[in-house]
């Protein structure tokens, strides 16, 4: 079962399929769609739409799982972010694809044992759980580490 | 030269299409695309890509408007707006669509002349201006009231 984490952002969305062997888990493909800053918000948010389209229908994964944010700092930054989550909820949603989100607390629980890790310390995490030869870069890990949030929690209930 | 105005929101988008004939505004099509609230959130957003995807490939505009938003009350509700937004512009950017964003004030002194009319005096006045024979809903008032606005104010820059 395909697992595609997503991090969307207004510059930069990562994305990270993982896959579950047994007990080990595996990246299968992940990286991140970088939007060119010089275009229209539209322009950007149609490159947006039409590169994670073709991530996720190269990979057909049979969940998809984001972030669920409860808070930002402000009403602009919350507005900008909502843009690029929408065109990735509406390809997972048009492809009536399962979606599940995950509080970021949760996350960092998942990858880290504990929430107090910081951002390095959860890429170096990720890195020794996928058993990857590099530290991914950072919105690629953070969407690899909703991944394997899920893949965890899908586990727990299977166990429950 | 037709114009499309939307006006989206996380329940219920709002769209009018405006042709100009000489110095004339003419309503050629509008109406609101509701989501079904029993559904999940992406399937939801899916829901709003599908339909408005063909609206704007059965009217082939020239260009879209939308609201211009600077402020909102709370960053949660800018984030939900932000989703329906971002699919919205998204369909607009993927085919290389123009779109402009008028700040609500400017759209509300295009309608009514200065910027102190209520909504439903809006509605009333969008009914004028387009020879409607009946008032229009809410969203599909607020979605022409975009489109007349990006109509006048093209038409000013023509005049210089």
């Amino acid at each position: 079962m395909l697992i595609l984490g997503v991090d969307p952002g207004s510059r930069v969305t990562g994305y990270g399929a993982v896959s579950r062997e047994g007990r080990r888990l595996l990246r299968v493909e992940s990286g991140t769609i970088r939007l060119r800053s010089e275009q229209d918000l539209s322009a950007r948010l149609g490159q947006l739409q039409q590169r994670f389209e073709a991530i996720i229908d190269g990979l057909a994964p049979a969940v998809v799982a984001v972030e669920d944010i409860f808070t930002s700092r402000n009403p602009r930054s919350a507005l900008a972010l909502g843009q690029a989550r929408g065109v990735v909820l509406a390809a997972a949603g048009r492809r009536a694809l399962p979606v599940h989100a995950y509080p970021p607390a949760t996350v960092k629980r998942a990858v880290s044992g504990h929430g107090r890790a910081d951002k390095k310390q959860l890429q170096r995490m990720v890195q020794v759980l996928l058993s990857l030869e590099r530290v991914p870069a950072q919105d690629e890990s953070d969407a690899l580490a909703i991944a394997i949030c899920h893949a965890m929690s899908a586990a727990s209930h299977l166990r429950g």
